[in-house]
């Protein structure tokens, strides 16, 4: 992070490689069975805890950037991620909490260092199943772990209203892009769909009239059944159709 | 917009009161019986057509400087914005169009000028009725009209693909973000809705099936009908729920 940086006498965009002023952080959302997620990041030396995030270089395209920084920061590889929202207010950036982690870890002493200068930053949202993946911070983090969502403590500047706006959208943008979460085994029963909704929208829902909806979504194909002994007893397996 | 712009010879961020790098663009969408047009602008001199877009003061909320900037470039005022993307790849800035503009309107000759550089664009939404709104462009364009969705130009850098990609957020929101356009009269049939729908989703809608679908959102409620001889064939009027 640091070989790049400008000496402190440098202004504006030069001795840097990345762009100023506009940066990403990811809300990783992970699911498993009844429970829902987030993975935080808790820097060095300071206990400060945040959402995964970083800057943008200069000739890298936005989501290539998003997908690096998620895998560089966390380990993760290839995971869909979705842009949500732009975190743009001007009072967002207080730049207490980065200044004292600068400071810690040695970057820099310079108040008027880019770090510490406003970022409008790209929300980016993403569901994984959280038994599959490991989480593997790079070396300005002490941790990088999975948080309940009932319990997350205070995280650095906005980013707990930044949990709470990728959370709604999850919920909003659950039918439309619940295929590409890759989330589900390949072949799976509505009982399983079911209990993902329940978890992310924290409600239970009425089973005749979920299952309706989720069938006239026309993105579920049911699966031939093999012939078994109990197999009339079994519930019938689902999978996500191709031709969608 | 040249008051404040740097000298040739400065650098980086100094000299000019907005945050370089980052630009909005805003795709108003306007709706009337069965039409859906685009607002567009184009630029004085070079017949160059784009959205109306614009640039964040230092200090400014990035919403703010959404609502600013479509007021300023259209004379549209206070109407309900959506942000639905970020434009962010390294190729999408082609600074030819842009020179030209700066050449011909005699802002600047100089080819490291801010407004030639890399820009990452958030885009916003806005679905209006055209009838009621009467565009005034800002000295720096010629025209400020709506165009038929189906016939527009080519258009500065990405702009067209912005287009595409608002209405097709615009086609997913609907049934979340209706009310929020504010586009209907205050009561109205579920005829005219269908016409709003279909005239965005460009197809027909089964009648039975559209109305079943508006009446389970639970957004709507049936006013109470006035008594008159006719009033039994009249159909229902409804309002949006005060209570979502």
């Amino acid at each position: 992070m640091n070989k790049n940086e400008p000496s402190e006498n440098e202004t504006g965009t030069t001795g840097t490689d990345f762009m100023h002023g506009l940066a990403i952080d990811a809300v990783i959302f992970g699911f498993h069975d009844h429970q829902l997620k987030v993975l935080l990041m808790r820097y060095n030396k300071t206990g400060v805890v945040a959402l995964p995030g970083g800057f943008i270089h200069k000739t890298e395209n936005l989501n290539d950037a998003a997908n690096r920084i998620v895998s560089e920061r966390t380990g993760l590889k290839n995971i869909y991620l979705e842009q949500f929202y732009v975190f743009g207010d001007y009072g967002r950036s207080d730049p207490r909490p980065m200044k004292d982690i600068l400071i810690a870890n040695n970057i820099t002493h310079d108040d008027n260092h880019w770090l510490l200068q406003r970022f409008i930053s790209v929300g980016y949202y993403a569901l994984v199943d959280f038994t599959k993946v490991v989480p593997k911070p790079d070396t300005i983090f002490d941790s990088c772990a999975w948080y309940d969502l009932a319990i997350i403590p205070k995280l650095m500047q906005d980013h707990n209203t930044i949990i709470l706006k990728a959370l709604a959208s999850l919920r909003t943008d659950l039918d439309n892009k619940l295929i590409a979460f890759n989330l589900m085994q390949e072949e799976f029963t509505l009982g399983d769909l079911q209990i993902l909704y329940e978890t992310i929208l924290d409600k239970k829902l009425l089973r005749p009239a979920f299952q309706r909806k989720m069938l006239s979504l026309g993105i579920l194909e049911r699966v031939a059944k093999k012939w078994t002994g109990a197999a009339h007893k079994a519930p019938y397996l689902y999978r996500f159709s191709k031709n969608i």
